[in-house]
């Protein structure tokens, strides 16, 4: 510890998220006053990092679950040294375009790992950061990857349901490098956890496979002792940490009024009287500054030491490192893809999209083994997409590039996310289009974070058949094409599974969900040359004449457009068919080309076994949909579509109404 | 126990799941087949009721979570004397329009107590059922209502995150009448659960105030023994039995090729003759049907001593306690709400309508105050969803109407689907409805099943402010309408929250989602004699001359357009206003009503802080919109309207842009 006292240190936090949420008028004093111990410790003695280089690789991770307590980070990366967070950011907090949002945003600032705020994430996040590590450390060595991820996490973090999945997939794996200081302070926005909680969490964390003790979290010997220990598990740990939600402030410390609101001129004067803080806002005194500033700066050795050992790799790993956190393809991907697309050509593949999938996959995982890591929530051999030559990952077997998540859906999305902010993986995860509700909080992150991971999601309409309507789709599409920034594909055979494929790996900024189907499909495409998925749609076959219908389908249904179309023409009814993997995507596409797409034809019809929500943007309000009106049912596939109308005839009949 | 021993029994249960499995030749035989002896003992020896009057309120609720297994129920269903549930229903297993749909589904087959099949949902949903039972037994007393609620839970179930916060609320309420048996066959549907998992259950649960044990689930002795103790025990009881899925197949038992697929031909016959069961398809024989059927009916006494027991209770109470079970509201609703309307015209309510929405409460549950069961996940202060009258439920407080439900979005939702399927109750919960994210799984299940729950799902924009794009929905009124059955209000004013409330309480058929601002909102209705919510949209205000443009706008854009419409009427153009509470509701109209409410004026603008997607089935293609085309930000309400182009100036010039 240096000359300046703990005490000190930590109420420098204190004073700073005082005075940004009396100033904002809104945010969260509670949690950054009760927890500055503990940051304090971690940060001065523990936390590897170097303020003047946010992005080094080695970095020890840190995440703040307990997004609400905003105020604890940014405070933490103005005292230590943080460039772009200046004391005028923390006076801008919750302000239109400053650093410093209500809550952390990884995309927005740096120096934040990841963004959190909606409770269960970070944690959730932070195991797939560790997962990251434990796999890269057994692929580049220790003296390149060698990290902790500490999580700060509050009980709302822990009551939420995914916190279990979580918890239960990093004991599993022996995470020991993931130490979580659990913010116990008893206190959530309703008033005393007692109301609505009694968990044993040391208890209940033991059972997952994790180290667990609980200490006086305001006591800085205590804490310093606890994380010691951590570091020298064979298992993840929690550190229970005892504190007091608005330590310091007289009337409301240890109440539910220190959580979410500012404190009031009266308290926050009396709070600063308390601590013997400075009453003059965002003032920290210079000493405490340069003790700070120190904290910050002492792991600058350790990082050029760590620039030389990666120096020493030899350049081609050293490059492959690089490359690999930059998420940057192997040159050799494209090349791959393009001469399976021929293949295909010379021998058409019929078969369920999620069978192309795991086709196209063993080309992928060919030409990036190591990066490419895939996953299923306990469907395997249902999602397609464990390459052969992939082993199971397991805590014994870290270079093991598929990874059983269990029946964990939230959990997976949530590591998955963790495990491409990490770096040095293209992640990709698996189940059933319909369970995407269970994962959606995580899906969503991706989304706002532009985390380039891929949902590999099988049985994705009523195609599944019997299981019934609780597995099949029908609104999922929709709900999903309506999250910003979050890609749908659905591709219709063979050719396009693999050009989806490849959109979505070299999609960096932004998730991907492939719906695949469970029943087989005819291959469809027929020329090669360019990949057309990549404007969301495009006329897959021509009309014999001016075309007086346009039929537009995604996946297993546009087999059902080219059937009526050949029906139509065979009427003398000239019609076109378009394939649409993304919807969404055509959407977005500049005006001329997406009228281009859409045509004019005069009567336009969707086919999708789904509800119509969104396809009124490309058919029109008169246009005529054939798809889903409601859930589904449980019988064999075929029996399902043509109970539910979808059928060539349905679409046919459709346009004959109309043309007529 | 009959004279007929209790393996022959559970091997009919045994035979059957075979035998349909194998004709579907699709499902799952693993489980009926593992957790046979858990189920005979069950039913035979515990279970609380007559097959005969599947309806009897005062019946034990058997919740089979592991959906799945859907045969171990349905031959239950047939064995004990389900009249519907004919051998040739189990014949047609997984066929359109049978009675054994792939999962069990409550709203299709009677005596099935929930739909199952998502995991975790099943156990959660219990909670629910098994909390009515204990606040609705301290009302209407023991004598009336006394019953336990059994679940049969899967590994999948445990591992699922939500299964977490319906343990935690379980253990916190003490909710000692509900039993789990978790069927522990150690396998999944990847292999062993090894591979993917090291929870210690039985420590978990108790970590989470629960009593829980071991035991091997194939011995009826000591199956029964441990339901005995926990019938006994002052807390819920996990009982974990180890169990051998597909017990009785020689080669496949033990194994994941039992989970989830026939077994074969030969397999079949083999386990057949290993367990001592016919080969004829489908064959009980006399003896052993007659002892189930015995099991079946053995509680009709027990019941017709109910019966007396509530005709006992007097005729007032007895019509409550029937009227209740019946979901139908009591007549002074109605009158209630309309004084209420009445009251707003005199003295109009300028609020936040989750204010309004907190006013309209204090009306309902003065009309209803022990059946409107509110609960919030720790955000009661926010939601504004607790009556002043409204006291706290804990296990000491069975009476209290407000649940803490803690940070448990997932949980509650599953809850309210078990507290409305017990009967009873008029459940609400609250959140934020960026949230509805974490819900989603056990939303859906509701609009499914037709459970008339409310959803009051406050902060429904960026009006939140501050907290930036984590807790800013902007897709969520979209992907929550796309769900087939889900109704979605977001009323613009004090009028239209208390229209929406009643038309949410009355729909006893399907979900609701209230969305209600943060922000404060004028009062824009001046008058009140129908409800014209319930045709989802209605011209709010008329154009002054034939209308060039009609503004369509839902919740708190309504004002904008309110706005945006005078300032276009000064300018001589005239238009309309449609005020959209229910956007799915009114594409549900009938088409002249429809197109009457839409009408026909050249320019139609959509106002709503949310994305686009749906709004073209209203505005079509070319129309308007004044909305979100990203996800939003930090930044105080105001700030961020003007920062996203959500004005009324922006609506003008919308309309102008198109009119000249």
């Amino acid at each position: 510890m240096t000359q300046v006292d703990h005490t000190r240190m930590a109420n420098a936090i204190r004073g700073l998220a005082m005075d940004a949420v009396e100033k904002a008028k809104s945010g969260h004093p509670g949690l950054p006053m009760g927890a500055a111990d503990m940051a304090t410790v971690l940060f001065t003695q523990f936390l590897k990092f170097d303020a003047a280089a946010t992005d080094w690789p080695d970095r020890d991770r840190f995440v703040l679950s307990a997004g609400h307590g905003s105020m604890l980070l940014y405070s933490l990366l103005y005292l230590t040294g943080n460039a772009a967070m200046t004391l005028d950011q923390l006076k801008q907090f919750r302000q239109l375009g400053s650093l410093t949002p209500g809550h952390p945003e990884n995309f927005h600032t740096k120096g934040i790992e990841t963004t959190t705020g909606p409770l269960g994430q970070g944690i959730s996040t932070a195991v797939g950061m560790a997962l990251a590590e434990k796999m890269l450390a057994a692929e580049f060595g220790k003296k390149i990857v060698d990290h902790h991820t500490y999580v700060l996490a509050s009980d709302g973090d822990l009551m939420e349901g995914v916190s279990q999945e979580a918890i239960a997939m990093a004991g599993h794996w022996k995470l020991n490098k993931m130490i979580v200081l659990y913010d116990d302070n008893g206190i959530s926005i309703d008033g005393p956890t007692s109301i609505s909680d009694s968990v044993d969490q040391v208890k209940r964390f033991k059972a997952c496979g994790w180290a667990a003790e609980k200490i006086d979290g305001q006591d800085q010997a205590a804490i310093s002792a606890a994380i010691t220990r951590a570091q020298k598990s064979n298992k993840p740990t929690l550190i229970a940490c005892r504190t007091t939600i608005g330590y310091g402030a007289p009337h409301k410390a240890g109440t539910a009024k220190a959580h979410g609101e500012a404190l009031g001129a009266d308290e926050l004067k009396a709070a600063k009287e308390n601590l013997g803080i400075s009453l003059e806002p965002f003032s920290v005194p210079d000493d405490v500054l340069k003790a700070w500033r120190a904290a910050g700066s002492r792991g600058a050795t350790a990082r050029q030491e760590w620039e030389a050992r990666l120096g020493e790799l030899g350049s081609r790993k050293r490059a492959e490192f690089e490359r690999r956190l930059r998420h940057e393809r192997p040159a050799s991907l494209a090349k791959a893809v393009k001469a399976f697309k021929k293949e295909l050509l010379e021998k058409p593949l019929v078969a369920a999209t999620r069978k192309s999938s795991e086709a196209v996959i063993e080309v992928i995982a060919a030409a990036m083994p190591m990066e490419f890591l895939a996953g299923s929530a306990d469907l395997t051999g249902s999602n397609n997409n464990k390459a052969k030559s992939a082993t199971a990952f397991s805590a014994k077997t870290p270079k093991g590039r598929f990874i059983h998540y269990g029946i964990r859906e939230h959990g997976m999305a949530a590591a998955m996310n963790g495990i491409f902010l990490h770096g040095g993986f293209a992640p990709n995860g698996a189940t059933f289009l319909v369970f995407t509700d269970y994962a959606r909080p995580a899906m969503r992150l991706a989304a706002l974070m532009g985390a380039g991971v891929v949902y590999v999601m099988t049985h994705d309409s009523i195609g599944l058949g019997e299981d019934g309507p609780t597995h099949q789709p029908v609104e999922h599409l929709s709900a999903l094409r309506a999250i910003p920034n979050m890609r749908v594909f659905r591709p219709c055979d063979s050719v396009e599974t693999a050009e989806c494929w490849e959109l979505a790996l070299n999609r960096i900024d932004g998730p991907t969900v492939l719906t695949l189907t469970r029943q087989n499909l005819p291959q469809l495409r027929t020329s090669v040359n360019e990949n057309p998925c990549q404007y969301g749609a495009y006329e897959l076959v021509a009309a014999q004449g001016e075309a007086k219908a346009t039929l537009f389908a995604s996946g297993s249904e546009v087999e059902i457009a080219v059937a009526a179309q050949k029906q139509l023409a065979e009427r003398g009814i000239p019609s076109r068919v378009v394939s649409v993997p993304s919807l969404e995507l055509l959407l977005a596409q500049p005006e001329a080309k997406r009228a281009a797409i859409i045509g004019n034809a005069p009567v336009k019809v969707a086919i999708e076994a789904a509800v119509r929500w969104g396809w009124d943007a490309v058919i029109g309000q008169d246009g005529e949909f054939i798809g889903m009106h409601s859930f589904g049912a449980s019988a064999p596939a075929k029996d399902l579509y043509k109970h539910f109308g979808i059928t060539a005839e349905a679409a046919v009949n459709a346009v004959l109404k109309r043309v007529s």
